[in-house]
Order: C-alpha cells, then sequence, then structure tokens
C-alpha cells in the first residue's frame, strides 16, 4: 500500500476542527499539520483541541508556511473565510507548497461568479503546479447546486427550477443571529441590509451560476433579495428570545433569468424556530419539466456537519483530478468515502487514466 | 463550432424511440442512423417513425453492420436487451466501429455483478479501440444507486441505507404484467418464480454493487427476495383487473450484508393501483448515519421518461470520458444537457484535460 495521504487542517473552527476530527479516524488518510493563529488552540495538541481518543502528534501552529514546509503534504483543507479574496494567500501558498486544495469558502464553489476576482489567478498558477483546487460545502456546494444538479439528469426537459433550503437558526451564536437580523426591529433589519451588517445567506451568486453552467443555460441576470422574517408569535432561540412584531430571520431569495424568463429560483428562509409558525425545516427541489420532479429532504441536511462531510468525502475526487481550478460540476459523482481513501483514490485514477 | 455529433439509435422499442426524438431535437447532435430489424418499423422514413416535425432523413434499417459502415458515427445508443450477452455483440460492432457506446441494458450498469460474464471483454476492446462503453437508465442506472450515491456525499458515517422505488405497473402491457405475476393466483406466482416466468426487476445486483463500490463497502453476499403482492381490494390497470386474492405485483428486494450485518436494502415493489391499498408511489431514500437523511420524491420519477433522460444526458459526458467501460460513478457529475450538446463535451474535455 502506498503512504498515507498528507493533509494539513487550516482553521480550527467549528467547520475546520470538525473535518479535522473526521479526516484523523479516517484510513488512509493522515492529519501532518494544522495551522490557526487563534490562542484558543494555538500552541496545543491537536488531539485534545479535537478530543481525539488517539495521539495524532501535532501541535497547533499559528504560521501556515512554517507548517506546510515541513509538512511534506498531499492536501490542503482551508477553512477560514467566506470570500476568495479572503483566501487568496492561502490557496496561493498551497499550491507553491505542491499540495492540492479543498476549500470551504462559499465564493470559491464557483469563482467566476466572485464579487472580487474570478479565480483565474488561482487557475492558472494550479496549472503551473499541476495541483487541484476546489470549493466545496453544503451550501453552496451541495443541497441548492450539486443535488439539484444530479436530479435534472433525469430530465429531458426543464422549463423551471425551484429550490428551497428552510432550516433553523435557534441553535446558532450571536453572530449568524446578527448578520441574519434576528432581533432587529423592521426598520434595524432594512438600515443593517443598507450598511451591508446584514447579509444574509453567502453563496448564491455561486449555486445560481454552477446550476446554468451544468445545464448550458446562459443566465442574463441573476436578482436576488432579502426580506425579513417577522415574527407572529414569540420565538426562542438557544440565546435570543424574538418578540412578535420583531425580525425572526432573513428570507433570501436569488432569481436567474434566461432571455427575460425565470428559469432558476433559489431560496433559503434563515430564522429562529421556524416550527413556532408551523414552518417545516427540509431540502426542497421542484423540477417543472420533462418530467416534473418534487424532492423534498425533512429535516434539511444539517449545515455543519454537511460542511463537513463534503469536505472531507472530495479528498479523493481532488486527489485523482487533472490539474486547475475545478468545482463540482467538473468532478466524478460525490460519494461517501467510508473505506480507505487511498483505495478510492486509485479506483477514480483507473477511471479517469488518460494515458490507456 | 466542430460538426455535429453524429449519433446512431439501434433499437425503437418504446425506450429507443423516445430516445431518437430527444436526440432529434437537441443542438449539436444529429441522428445519422436507425437500426431495428422489427417489420413495424424497418425500411420506414425515422422522421414517420418518430412522429418528427422536421425530416432527419433517415430509413431505418434492419442490419447494423450495414448503418455503422455509412454513418461515420461518434455514438451509438443501444435499447435493444437487458443483459450483457444478449448485447455484446452489438456493443463490439459498434466499438469495432470507432463508436462511443451508451446502452439501457440493465446488466451494464455495473457488468462485474452480471451472471454471465463480467465485462472485462468489452473493457479490453474500448481500451483498445479508444472509445468509452457506459451503462445507465432509471433504475439501474440513477434512482437507487447515482442518486443514493450522490446522497451519501453529506455524510461523515453511514451505518445502513435503506431505498425503495414505489411505482404503478396500471399503464404497461401484457408482458409486464407477466414478468411481474400481475393477474396470478399465489400459487401460479410460486410456480412462476420457480420456472423462470416471473423475474420482478432486474438490475438489483448492479445498483447494490455500484453503491457498494462509490462507498467502500466489500459486501459478503447479495439476498435477492421476491413476494407477490396479493390484493385486498379489486384493483384496475389499463387491461387487468386482479380480484381481491390474486397477485397485484410482485415486491422485489435486495439486502447487501456486510461482515453478517445487512448495510444496504434496496426495496422496489411493483404493482397494479398501489392507491388502492393507500400506498403512495415514490422514490425514497433513508440514510441511517451521521447526519441521518431522508429524501423523498413523490410520485416517483417515471421510469420510461426518466431512462430516456438519463441516456441522452449522459452522451456529452461519455463523450468526454476516457475510454474503457464506464458506470456512473467513474464519470462526472450527471446532469441535463439543454444547451448545445458540443459546448457541454467541450467543458467537460477542458475540465478532465489531463495533458494540462
Amino acid at each position: 500500500m502506498v503512504r498515507s495521504i498528507r493533509v494539513v487542517q487550516v482553521g480550527l473552527g467549528a467547520m475546520g476542527s470538525g473535518i479535522a476530527e473526521v479526516m484523523a479516524r479516517r484510513d488512509g488518510l493522515e492529519v501532518v499539520g494544522a495551522v490557526d493563529p487563534s490562542p484558543d488552540y494555538c500552541g496545543k495538541d491537536l488531539s485534545e483541541v479535537l478530543q481525539l481518543e488517539h495521539d495524532v502528534g501535532q501541535k497547533v501552529q499559528a504560521d501556515m508556511e512554517e507548517v506546510l514546509s515541513q509538512a511534506d503534504a498531499d492536501i490542503c483543507i482551508i477553512c477560514t473565510f467566506s470570500f476568495l479574496h479572503e483566501v487568496r494567500s492561502q490557496i496561493i501558498a498551497a499550491l507553491q507548497h505542491g499540495c492540492d486544495v479543498i476549500t470551504i469558502a462559499e465564493e470559491m464553489a464557483y469563482p467566476r461568479a466572485a464579487i472580487q476576482g474570478d479565480g483565474e489567478e488561482i487557475h492558472r498558477l494550479a496549472l503551473a503546479e499541476k495541483r487541484t483546487v476546489l470549493g466545496t460545502g453544503i451550501n453552496p456546494g451541495f443541497v441548492l447546486d450539486t443535488l439539484l444538479i444530479a436530479l435534472t439528469a433525469a430530465c429531458t426537459d426543464i422549463e423551471r427550477i425551484k429550490a428551497r433550503r428552510v432550516n433553523d437558526l435557534s441553535p446558532f451564536g450571536p453572530t449568524v443571529m446578527r448578520t441574519q437580523g434576528v432581533g432587529a426591529t423592521p426598520e434595524e433589519f432594512a438600515d443593517g441590509l443598507q450598511d451591508g451588517s446584514i447579509v444574509g445567506h453567502v453563496g448564491f451568486p455561486q449555486s445560481m451560476y454552477l446550476v446554468a453552467s451544468a445545464l448550458g443555460w446562459e443566465l442574463d441576470e441573476v436578482k436576488e433579495e432579502r426580506k425579513p422574517i417577522i415574527a407572529e408569535q414569540r420565538r426562542t432561540g438557544s440565546n435570543i428570545v424574538v418578540e412578535p412584531g420583531m425580525v425572526a430571520g432573513c428570507n433570501h431569495t436569488a432569481r436567474g433569468l434566461v432571455d427575460g424568463e425565470e428559469v432558476l429560483v433559489l431560496e433559503h428562509p434563515q430564522q429562529v424556530e421556524p416550527g413556532a409558525a408551523g414552518v417545516d425545516t427540509g431540502d426542497y427541489v421542484d423540477i417543472e419539466g420533462t418530467p416534473g420532479i418534487s424532492m423534498a429532504i425533512k429535516p434539511e441536511i444539517p449545515g455543519g456537519i454537511g460542511t463537513i462531510a463534503t469536505a472531507v468525502n472530495m479528498i479523493a475526487p481532488v486527489l485523482s483530478a487533472s490539474p486547475g481550478l475545478k468545482t463540482m460540476i467538473d468532478l466524478p459523482l460525490p460519494r461517501a468515502v467510508l473505506g480507505d481513501v487511498r483505495e478510492t483514490v486509485k479506483q477514480l485514477q483507473v477511471a479517469h487514466d488518460c494515458t490507456s
């Protein structure tokens, strides 16, 4: 058997440490470095930070360059920021040290739709270094794009697709509440949208253009809209109470138009205690076409563990892919990799072998 | 723009003619030949057989070799039989004429699970001819394997997967009724299973081993079971009435075991008028794992149009794949190809480029 796949984890927040914990117990993977400058983690044993039963023999370090210089890593998982310009230098450092890269930065799910830059610089560097870069996660990255796209494979014709991810913000902390406007008055919500302190969901343009690119639709325009969800009953989260008349969350929608016709509508209402208003959480895809397909996942795929899973499960497809900046539609059918990850890499390499 | 993708359709039954009709109206595809020895079609204008509004300038011919010799085709869609040994010679002929191949023969969805032969001969010939072969369809090929596998990508751990496809046989003709045992007495059903005249669903071993191969499970054993669904109320199909006490259909299940534990249970009850017994048709996937995922598509994706769609939509992935006998887990995320098929081929070729 070939040596273990050597992974460096960059960022040990809720997502990064979850990913590192799953990687530490996967056959064929070895966590050979962990980077996080936060004093909560830096200098500590990684096994302690991740509450692992076995010792992986790594201390969390602050400096990514230093870790990469020593780690001889195959792949680097970057879980630090949401936007391309924020993760750019970390991706470049990983590529220059010979690593493939997976990041959960939302904008990297489809960088051509990013606000700043289009990922072309990263694509060219990845080609030059013969390495692969992928952005993924639960959303963008899976529910409102990858899974929706897979469902379309059973259709000959499609007039319109509507998809909706309805989740419950109740367990989340103050940062999420603030950026979704939970607990604000309707006036404060409007002001927050204006000054950018209330943002709703990050990743709609990525999902929209990923779907359009897969299906062969040329979108004229993507319209985003953020509306307050006003509580009619009192709603209670883990650290917040929303009184009637106040904002319980943000209903964020995106509409994609082809030749003036609305062909793709994605909706992501995020709110505290949706059950109080009789709203079931779930992931819903409705394809109006031939045939029509109506899919429901109830409750919704949880965002945290779903992001952790997609990131870890895409390691094998990324390691076996050709060089460049990829998206989920460029890579083989995603899957849970439950056995030895090296075996899946080998299987996918054989399947894609261009030399035979 | 490069020339159109030249396709030969082999077999013009319900599936084959549906596929040819969709291909005839897809941008970038040209139907350059059609083969069916049946006197219903042979010698007729293909446009007439397919009820097309425009003339594609082809007559249906009986001899596949003759069509292939003249067609200069890129890909051949084979919709003739269910089993590998039955389509073997047609696939070989297509490969020898320089064509890629898509077939809806159920056993070709995962030929290593086939009853006779394992597809190795076809794989070696495809490699030698530098061509690609794929088996696909709605089931096997999509609902109980490809789609189920895609859902697992959001899981870190999986204990067990149960999936169920519940459909309605009411619209089908006498052949389907006979092979599912509809209208038989319970004794006749038991005899039919014994003598092989009642078969249930064709394709469970393919779906089981495809899922196991994707997830890294080594199945010890696959157990199949076919049980009669006895009508408690009178049930009515388009050409059959089933009285109480008679067989309304076949509940076919397959169970896959790893180390003696049941990890994968697929169930496909096929019956006339399930609504009479209060049964909703639908496609259901339940993953017991982290996270648990419970997916429902109601009603089920229709089998006929779903098979037509998956076959046509896989043309671009097959044309851009490396040589050999492939399965759905070897190829990129499936999708509806609604624009010019040549554009999707180009997009996928760039994504997989091994030379860069």
